[in-house]
Order: C-alpha cells, then sequence, then structure tokens
C-alpha cells in the first residue's frame, strides 16, 4: 500500500519545517484539500459501504497483529499513507458507532457538522487551563456554562447577569467525561461537608483522618440507587472515604430510588457516627434509563440538610424537550449536576459538565500556581479537576446555535417514541419478554419463549433460578452471536428483578439515540436475534427445559 | 455577517436528518468540502496574517459580549455562518499560540497533520472504555502504550511479546492531561501502599481512616521538589491524605532536587508513624526545565523501599533524542512515570499519559459494571480514572509513524539549542539577567540594568529585598504590557533564589519549543521588552534606585 520506498522517508530539518507551515500557496492548498477529502470521504464511503458494525474478525487475530512495540527512527509513513491505513485497515475493525444498527451503547451517529468543530477546536488549539492560552475562549467557556446552568436551574436573569461573567465564581466545569464530573460534584461534597472550622483547615488540607476527628465521625458515605453508575464507587474509592462507604439503596418496580429505603438508611446512619456526604439521584440509569423521584429526593435532603447530586449523564438534555422535560422535575433542586456532552448533546468523544446550584461552592476545590491560575484571574484551572483541557465548550456552543434547543428536543422525543414502539413490538412477539419498560429511550428485554413464560409464571422460586440460569445462557450466547456476526449491535447487561440479589438475569440493553434508527430497524434486529435463537436451541438447555415443562 | 433571514431557520425533522446523514451525492460532498476549506484556510489565513498573538481589546470588554445566556428555541445559525463567526469573531480574539512569538507556555504551533488526525478521531468517534465501542482500536492502545512504556523502561523484547496485548495487565493509560497522569500514579501509590492484609481490604475499599488504623500510621505524605507541580498538591486533597502532606524538599543551586533534604526528610519521617506514599521526581520543572537527579532518587527509593513516580509531563519526549536522552537517565527506575501528549509529541489538546514498570500494579484501581468492563475483558475502562475517552493513541501512533522519532528529536534539539542561544543573547545584553540557565528548553530571566546587578552584589539582604521589590514591579509592568500589546508573548512567574521563601523575584519564563521560533524573533522579543522598559522607566522606581545608587 505504501508507495514510497522506506530510503525517500527520512527525517531532516526541511521536510519537519514543511509540517508546520501554514498553507501558503495555491499547490500546498490542494495538498492539504486533497488531504481533508480523503479523510472525510474515504470514512464516510466506508462507513456508506458497510452499514454493519464490524469486521467478523475475532479480537485475538486482530492482537496478533498489532505486537510491534519499536518506535521507528525514521518515518514509517506519509501523512497521505496513514489516512489510507487508517480507512482501510483500522476502521473496517472499529466500531461503526453511527450505524443504525448500533443500539447497544450510549454512542451513536453525531451530526456531520460536530466533526468540523472539532477540526476548528483542533485548529486553533487553545488550552483553557489559563487565560494566557485562551483568551476569548475562556470567556466563551463562562457562558456555554451558564446557558446549560439556566436550562438547570432556570435562575433569574438577574443572578445570570451577575455570574456570567464573574471572574470569582463559576457556575459548573467542563470535564473529560461522566466520571469525572461526578468525581468532581462527590469532590467539592466532600470539601462542603468537612469544611474548615475552629482551627481545622479542612479536609483537603488536612486529609480524611484529621477531618473526620475535627468532625467527630468515624465514617463518610454517599448514597444512591444501587443501579447508580460505577463512578460513584470509583469517586469514593478516590476521595479516600472507601468504596464500600457508597451505601447502594433499592429501587422500586420502576427501577427508580426507593423513597423509604432512603429515609430509613438516612435515619439509620445519622445515629452512629457517620457523615452523609451526598445523596445522589439518577435522571437516566445508564441500565435502564430510569429517573430517580428527584423532587422527593431533593426535599429528603433539604429536610436533613444533605449534599443533593444527581447524575443526570445521559438524560440531562431531555431538559431540551417542552414535552418531556417534565421528567426531570426537581433536578434544579439539586447541589450539583452531572451532564455528558458526548451523550445526548451529540457531541464527539469526549465531553463532560459538571453544574453547581451555588456560584462559589468550587472554592472548596481551587489551587493556584505562580506561573499561571494566579488569585483573582480569569484563569478556569483555578477550580478544575483537570489542568490542560481543550475548548469543548466551542463545540457545544456552536452546536446549540445549529440546531437550537428544538433540534435537540426532536432528536430526544424521535428516540424515546421510537422506543416505546419497539417495546410494544417486544411485547407482541412471542418469544420474547419486555424486562425494563422504556421512560427514556432505554429499554431492556430478553428472549424468553412464551411456554417459558408460563412455566416461570407457576415456578416455586427455586425452579425460577433454575429457569433463569438456562434463560441467561441462551440470551448470552446470542447476544455474542450477534455481535460477532457483525450486522447489529445490542448490549446485555445483568438486572436483579426486584430487590433480590440472587436473582440476576441476563439481559439485552437497547439505546434509541441515532434518529435513524427506525422500527422497520428495530425490527429486523428482533428478527435476526429469533433466527440466532433457532439456529443455537438445538445446543441450548432451554428446549429441554420447555420439551420437558 | 448572517445572510439568512430567523424565518428560513427552523427545527424540523428533515433538516435534522440532513445533518445526520452521509454525503452522497456530489451536490452534499461539494457542501463538505466547501466548509472544510473555510474551516482549514480561513483559520490559516488569519493565522498567517496575524503573526501576532491577540488583538488588543481587554477582557473585560470582552466579556461584555459574551453575556446572553439563553438558548434559542430554533437554529440560530447555519453551520458556515457559525465557521465564519469563529474565524472572524473568536480566532482574532483567542491566542495564536502557533506564532513563533509566543513562547511564553506548553503550548505552540503543532503539525499540520495533527488537525488531519483528530478530524478522523472525531468522524470514528469510538469509545475507548470499552472494546463494544472500539474493538481494534483498543488493541492499538495498548501497542502505542507500549511503545512509550518501552522508550522509557527499555526491557526486554521478551517483555513486550508478553505484555503488549495481555488483556490482564496494562502497561499505563491515557488520560486527560499530566495533572490526570500524576493523579492516577499517585492513586496507584496510595493503594499500593495500603494495599489489603491480614483481614483490612485496602484503602480503596475501606477507607484512609480504616488505612491509618491496619498500618498504625497517622498521617501519608508525598515527597517531591519545592518545585513540583500543582497537580502533586491537587492529588494529595483529592485522594484524602490532604494536601498540606505534600512534603517540599529543597533544590540545589540548578533547581534539582537536593539529595541531602530528600534523605534527611525520610529519616525524619520515617520514625513518627508516617507513611510515605511516594517520592517524585520530576523531569522537566515546569517553571525552569530542571530535571531532578532521577538515579540518585531512584536508588535512594529502592533502598527506603518507597514508590517512585516520575513527573515527565514535559521532558519525557526528550528520551527520543540520541543526542539528549542522557538527560533522563535513571527514569527506568520509576515505578510510573507521566508524559504529555500535547506538549512534546506536539498532540493537538489534550492527552496525558501515565506508564507503570510493573504491568499489574493498576489492579489496584480496578472497577467493572455488569454492562461494561466485565472482568477478564479487554475493556481499557477497567483501570482508568475515567470512563468514556476518545481514541488520543491513533493521533499519538499515526504521528509516530509520521515523524519517526528522529523527526521529535530534531524538534527537542531545536528547542534546546536554541535555547541555549537564547540564554548567551540574556547574558550579552546590559539590562537584563538570566536567572535560570537551561537544562532543557525553558529558561527564566528579568529585567536588571547592569548598574542594579552592581548595586544588588554590594548590598545587603535588606536592601536586596527592596531592591528586587521594585525590580518585580518593573517586570511585571513589562510582561503585562507586552501581552497586552498582542505582539509577542512571554509569560512571568515567581521564583526563589536560593531556598529563601522570603526572596521570591518576578522573572520572565520562555518556552521554546515551536521550531519556526529562532534567534532573530527572540532578539526582536528582548528589544521589545527593552523599549518598553525604556518607556515605563519613568514611572517606576527602579530609575530612582539607580539614580541613587
Amino acid at each position: 500500500m505504501n508507495k514510497y520506498t522506506k530510503t525517500e522517508l527520512v527525517a531532516n530539518r526541511q521536510s519537519l519545517m514543511r509540517t508546520f507551515i501554514k498553507p501558503e500557496d495555491d499547490a500546498s492548498r490542494l495538498v492539504l484539500i486533497k488531504y481533508m477529502e480523503q479523510i472525510s470521504f474515504g470514512l464516510h464511503e466506508f462507513l456508506r459501504k458497510h452499514v454493519g458494525i464490524t469486521e467478523q474478525v475475532s479480537l485475538k487475530d486482530l492482537s496478533g497483529r498489532f505486537k510491534n512495540t519499536l518506535i521507528s527512527k525514521n518515518p514509517e509513513k506519509k501523512l497521505t499513507d496513514v489516512i489510507t491505513e487508517i480507512v482501510e485497515d483500522i476502521a473496517p475493525h472499529a466500531v461503526n458507532v453511527a450505524s443504525p444498527y448500533f443500539i447497544g451503547h450510549m454512542t451513536s451517529a453525531i451530526p456531520f457538522f460536530m466533526v468540523h468543530l472539532k477540526t476548528v477546536v483542533a485548529a486553533l488549539n487553545q488550552n483553557v487551563v489559563k487565560i494566557e492560552t485562551s483568551k476569548v475562549v475562556s470567556i466563551l467557556e463562562k457562558q456555554v456554562l451558564a446557558k446549560i446552568h439556566r436550562l438547570v436551574y432556570r435562575r433569574s436573569s438577574d443572578f445570570y447577569d451577575r455570574y456570567v461573567q464573574n471572574i470569582r465564581t463559576t457556575l459548573g466545569c467542563f470535564v473529560e467525561d461522566g466520571t469525572l464530573a461526578n468525581i468532581t460534584a462527590l469532590w467539592v461534597a466532600r470539601n462542603s461537608l468537612l469544611a474548615p472550622k475552629n482551627g481545622f483547615t479542612g479536609v483537603e488540607q488536612e486529609g480524611i483522618q484529621a477531618a473526620y476527628s475535627a468532625y467527630n465521625i468515624n465514617r463518610c458515605v454517599v448514597i444512591v440507587s444501587r443501579l447508580g453508575h460505577y463512578s460513584i464507587k470509583k469517586a469514593g474509592g478516590l476521595l479516600g472515604i472507601g468504596n464500600q462507604n457508597i451505601i447502594a439503596v433499592d429501587v422500586d418496580a420502576d427501577n427508580r430510588m426507593d423513597l423509604d429505603c432512603l429515609k430509613k438508611t438516612i435515619r439509620k446512619i445519622k445515629h452512629d457516627g457517620t457523615g452523609i456526604m451526598a445523596v445522589v439521584g439518577i435522571a437516566g440509569t445508564t441500565e435502564t434509563g430510569a429517573i430517580d423521584p428527584l423532587p422527593q429526593i431533593g426535599a429528603i435532603c433539604a429536610e436533613n440538610r444533605i449534599y443533593f447530586h444527581v447524575d443526570a449523564a445521559w438524560g440531562g438534555p431531555v431538559l431540551m424537550s417542552e414535552k418531556y422535560s417534565h421528567l426531570l422535575e426537581g433536578i434544579d433542586s439539586a447541589d450539583s449536576v452531572t451532564i455528558d456532552g458526548h451523550k445526548q448533546f451529540y457531541m464527539p468523544m469526549s465531553c463532560g459538565m459538571v453544574f453547581f446550584k451555588d456560584p462559589s461552592i468550587m472554592d472548596a476545590v481551587k489551587y493556584h500556581a505562580n506561573y499561571v491560575n494566579r488569585f483573582g484571574s480569569v484563569d478556569l484551572g483555578i477550580k478544575s479537576l483537570a489542568g490542560s483541557r481543550e475548548a469543548s465548550s466551542l463545540i457545544l456552543d456552536s452546536a446549540l446555535k445549529i440546531m437550537g434547543s428544538q433540534g435537540y428536543a426532536l432528536l430526544i422525543e424521535h428516540g424515546i417514541e421510537t422506543n416505546r414502539r419497539f417495546a410494544e413490538e417486544i411485547e407482541r412477539r412471542d418469544n420474547f419478554e419486555l424486562i425494563t419498560r422504556p421512560e427514556l429511550n432505554i429499554l431492556t428485554y430478553r428472549i424468553c419463549p412464551s411456554d417459558i413464560k408460563r412455566r416461570l409464571a407457576e415456578a416455586d422460586s427455586e425452579q425460577i433460578c433454575i429457569i433463569n440460569k438456562e434463560l441467561n445462557k441462551t440470551n448470552r450466547a446470542v447476544q455474542r452471536r450477534q455481535r460477532a456476526a457483525g450486522k447489529s449491535f445490542v448490549s446485555r447487561t445483568k438486572l436483579r428483578t426486584g430487590n433480590n440479589p440472587g436473582k440476576e438475569i441476563v439481559v439485552f440493553r437497547c439505546v434509541i439515540m441515532n434518529p435513524m434508527t427506525d422500527i422497520k430497524i428495530l425490527n429486523e434486529i428482533l428478527d435476526e436475534q429469533e433466527e440466532i435463537y433457532f439456529s443455537l436451541s438445538p445446543l441450548l438447555n432451554i428446549q429441554h427445559l420447555t420439551q420437558n415443562g
């Protein structure tokens, strides 16, 4: 494929300088345009030809091809060859997340202009850690943060006039992803609970040990439903309170936090020398898309003076739909809210955000350095987990202008409504069982033929366990076979039915966010699963269970 | 500027779908090409016309223009108008970090192909948190990590054959930036020190309080020179040991960690119930570019069984220069090493990396979830601070192929050698004083006319303080004036001369990493500073000091 001989590729100053020089004549402009066409259209052509998800090659075979660990001294390839290689050799074995048949994860097609905007950000190469390497882009970031803050908290115009460009306060923060957003929120929550007082200079400065002693407690906990994202546990480990102190409370039949359990947990904990760092509500659980009862959780937190964080990494942008924003009612009672840009804002990988009700609360995590982030400057890096950061705000700001909230609303509404039709279709089919009814655009289901459904209805709990075990094997096998075939992709997870830890069942998990995914495609996916199931069933015990039922 | 009337811009399903559709006919191809030309050449044209750094507009004026906090319901602008606006209204007020006159921070021009590679990554939109949304890209990431690991640790071919694609181990991790790389390393260090034992399940699970009790200690510290990056302090706060427990040891006359101080600190600490989580060596301090004596620190750590981390965020890529890699001798004795991709690998914002000598040590920070990151899978998100991440590895891998190590070496050597010539020029000029002699491509200096130099040489410490105070005002004023003028940019910081905290002086800080920055440009920058100094000096007391000297 490389049509240049190795000897032609030598690193020297002259060829090096060329890579830094701006295209100043028509010839070099043409070369650059050729590259760009190759990137955009090479990839587009490829993705169009391959409506499927990925080539059917095993990971083991693939990994055998990526074992060379030496960096070549001289250049190995020209840009054009590198791009050709990516289009021809990498892309077919990557995952076509843009396919409407890819409904397994929270990654999807993005509007084409997002790629252009990412290019703009890369070309400007601003570093928003400090004003000296970003200037107006830092100011723009504050404005975008205020726009999303206003979407979430709906404070007064006066409030936003006062804070949008206030250099001493911050309404939120861009981070790498939802995990880091949740970590940032809980970092602030920890430091707010264990704040400086009476000679104690605060947990950030003195550490957990000294803080517990100053506050006369022996542990700190975070309370979240057992469907909480695993980043909450990670935050507990990272922040030094211990991940075993992330208390998982049960959920109700609709997978929402059980309020009685929450109240009971708080009551119990309050009397045993435990500090409650935060209660985390979820607006769109990762596995089922359920939304916790935010107004009630907010009220319980207010009553008990507990920090309330909402993980709306997934569901946040639903606020842009006038039709469905009521689902997130109560989100404005949260002290902080996580929203991911690369999820339902359809931004490219990756962009997380966290917002704070109190514009001064991030003071609890501020850091300075002499050469950067000076006191009293606009430097955004003063209150931020990361240091150097790219200007993701420029992408979001532009996208909001191009789409309008109504454009986003159409996407959100398409997902929710298509998902409802999908649920109906699953229920209509004999071989499937709908496990979680869609609240947003996520649902779970499994293969469970009607005769087995009947058996399950009559079985005792021991028999249910045996049958579910076989169903789990079946569903796992079908998902793997479908994934390997590469025509479509549905993810799988394990869910508990009710709050009984003994009864985990394997389910297919679908996320409908690609506007090209319609009910016709969803039916094809169900057809394929049925076919795989029939082709596998002689090998599986489930058939045996049925025959002896 | 917007030639479309508002009423034309309505969010409807049809126009929305267009933004997701791949260009399938020649007409839509042409539209896309037009956009891309506009982005690339619009920005290039702009940057070419404006050799300067930024337009001379105050932050206050700018922020007044970015105060609208409402998201418009219907689209406000078309993509083409958004791009025009960025080129015409945003770019002039951003910072032209690509200018060879921008020598103030660790952000610089990047080769033009980096922008193309970022575009490729955005178009593929893989999420490397899991194999199901990245497949071959996760495998490629493991290979690239092994390449850089090998550059740093130079283990045997057998070692790399065994680990490059091993799904149970990891040689490192891509993170957002150097701060998160240092945090990840110290997270691993904390969990290694306070590991599970005798019924204690480890600090990650049980928290700091329980860990201290299990290990019978009352605090944990990290030792770093007082020139350590502020992310080390941030890590101390975040990880729950308290940022006051980041112990700053003194440096020698060359700004390298003082080994006697290190030994004394360790000796003293070892007997007072303190756990030493890590010693951090720096390979390229942010402010002066100095490299700590890594082989000696490594030996001291080995002798005392202390975790050794090297923050080579800046200096790491120097390993690619055969001529200067010896400066980083001893880096392979570190348990972990931070290297930034967006610094001397010249990648776009932002990309950090951390490498571990022991391929299993990241087991101390692993997290799973049912729907993702399954046990025994290749999922990279199992051992990673962040969750969703873009495929930065694809950019670095391609860049290594296009540049070769020799291409990078030329950049590194240009920086180091140009910086040496710059130091000579500063010393040659009467009005300047070289403060830190360059070891890599960073130096600091200040305005200090020769008559004042003479006065300083004869002054007692009280007089020195008075004179330095005036010099500080002068240098601060000159840097600000130069920055505001927008023709060139040099940063400033405060440094202690010797290890006396009372004697901080304000210095200019220069980072020579742009291959277009040559001695001619550096002389122009010095000329400009002299001019500003002369224009300001009637206002400044320094003149007064001289006259009465």
